[in-house]
């Protein structure tokens, strides 16, 4: 039916130009799972028998999550959506379709808008997921809210909360790479052509979306998350839902190497890679027979997969020195509650980094 | 299973402590519809056959959709939910759960988060409501998002594109109500005593949630959506989705009576029911033959329903006044990227109250 577009308030041409450029799913629906898509109060959704719903909501925000001043719009449309789809990753899922609630300043409605509707666009491509609803506000600064929705066999999803002593503890590819970005771009080094690869952990995350439905198919973690605030951090979110304790190893740990351009800027990598936040990798735990499945699986994805470590009954959360001393690991990832912990406004006053107080 | 304490950081003692105080589906999930509630990285809903979900998220900021200064913080945890919740009313949908991102500054996870978590609790429970997941942030000013699910029958979810040009034009309740309560708050008449009951639509308004169900199970209406950012607005919407126009009688229009203790503030009871925003009742078509079984399902549900206005074939909306002359009705509720329209921080601007400009 022919719609006339004078009656159109501005909110909703909006609305319509995201639905252009976003893969998505229009108020008449599909044939598959979606009755009702874009452009009413709601959106409604056909399940398929013997398939679970997997669903989660994240928000991104300005001066938060990222600064205007040095994040692309494409990466900001990239981010928020890969940030989201990282939780239906770590319950072994298949993302499916997302909601985005946006709020804007009037400044950021043109061009700004456009570059992060094609980031967006990109993760949605990359992830093969479709935009399905929203919501668009007015605001001084702009706020982010996606909300994810992934599919599973029935009783598959992987919890945090099944790890068991003498469990082995993995994580897929590098940890630390994103923060050596954020590092890279919040110290102003971002325009050095050396340095420009290193920003892509940051500012564009893989999601390693395949290798997460397979663990969960043939059932290999007993507990998984991924690392969105940090190894330190949420390897003890980890603990407490299992009820268990851990044993990490520091010379297992996948680390980044410092690009020599960066020599003197007092980058630790071990401390990267135990308090660096945002690389949007798996942390799972499996039993000692799964170790030759676990290698098969990463060949075929292409997937770094680490053993960096071990559960343990005591409930601490500990690191094994290359000595073999041990000391307790505190989590110093991101909490955005903790008093030093701010990941971009307060960066200076960060001791993660070991740049002056 | 006995969790130690000692581990948990920040974040999730705060999710803890919001869990304890809403009515909400934890980890464990329960037997109906949610195998995984909150505390992992997404929930697990196993759907049942022959029901179809429905989804909506909506955002709720500070200095757009309250103030620190007006808005008592239940307030702003009862509204955030019931301005989504209605959107899944629209439909004709029960609303089961929700999932709350929520951004605070440090400041407010105190006594401001226990008062909003008792708002927010009041409105789950009277909407038969549970919280099953969500994230939480620091920021500079508060920003709410509300991912809400409902669930319905197979087939019976009413869009916005049914309307025939004959059909009937309903409101439920009064229209401007919820205006005529921030127009008080707004102007600092808030501690007269004869005024307070006014403010009640606004702070803490009724959704429609058992007529939405009832409509939607008989089939009645052609079209349905929610009134939140003004009839104006939310009817060219109505009208640009079904390819239709409208006429509306002024002198038709549930109003809201200006009280006394407001002589002189140059408020007007047609402008508030044709632009005023937030009252979350229901705007919906239906044929002429269903008028008495409207006025059964009235008197059932003990909701006022209002004939206000017929659909028509020209793609126009008209006010037709009470002298019988019509003039077209432009859309001046509510819209976040017009200019003119921003309904709390430039509030004194606004041409709508009659406040000189």
């Amino acid at each position: 039916m022919p719609i006339t577009t004078g009656l159109k308030d501005r909110e909703t041409q909006l609305i319509d130009r995201l639905a252009q450029k976003i893969p998505s799913i229009g108020h008449a629906g599909n044939r598959a799972g979606v009755r009702l898509g874009i452009g009413d109060d709601a959106t409604v959704l056909r399940p398929s028998v013997k398939s679970e719903w997997v669903l989660s909501c994240d928000f991104t925000l300005e001066n938060v999550h990222f600064r205007d001043a040095t994040h692309p719009p494409a990466s900001v449309g990239y981010r928020c959506l890969a940030r989201a789809t990282s939780d239906i990753a770590a319950m072994g899922a298949r993302p499916r379709y997302f909601l985005l609630a946006l709020a804007l300043p009037p400044s950021k409605t043109g061009k700004w808008l456009d570059l992060f509707a094609s980031g967006m666009s990109r993760a949605a491509r990359e992830f093969d997921m479709r935009l399905i609803g929203g919501d668009i506000s007015r605001t001084a600064s702009v706020a982010i809210s996606i909300t994810v929705l992934g599919e599973m066999p029935d009783g598959l999803a992987i919890p945090r909360s099944g790890a068991k002593p003498g469990h082995l503890i993995y994580v897929t590819g590098i940890v630390g790479a994103a923060q050596l970005g954020l590092e890279i771009l919040l110290r102003g080094l971002a325009a050095k052509p050396s340095l420009k690869k290193c920003l892509q952990s940051h500012l564009y995350p893989q999601i390693p979306i395949a290798l997460g439905q397979l663990l969960a198919l043939r059932r290999i973690p007993s507990s998984m998350m991924d690392i969105s605030d940090g190894l330190s951090t949420d390897l003890a979110r980890l603990c407490v839902s299992s009820g268990v304790g851990a044993r990490i190893f520091s010379n297992k740990l996948p680390k980044i190497p410092i690009p020599a351009a960066l020599a003197g800027q007092n980058l630790d990598p071990l401390q990267l890679a135990l308090h660096g936040g945002e690389d949007y990798g798996l942390l799972f735990t499996a039993a000692p027979k799964s170790a030759r499945l676990l290698r098969s699986l990463a060949r075929r994805t292409e997937t770094r997969i680490t053993h960096i470590g071990e559960i343990t009954r005591t409930r601490k959360v500990l690191l094994v020195h290359p000595d073999g001393r041990e000391s307790p690991l505190p989590s110093q990832g991101w909490d955005p509650f903790r008093k030093d912990s701010n990941r971009i406004s307060t960066h200076e006053k960060k001791a993660l980094t070991g740049l002056p107080q």
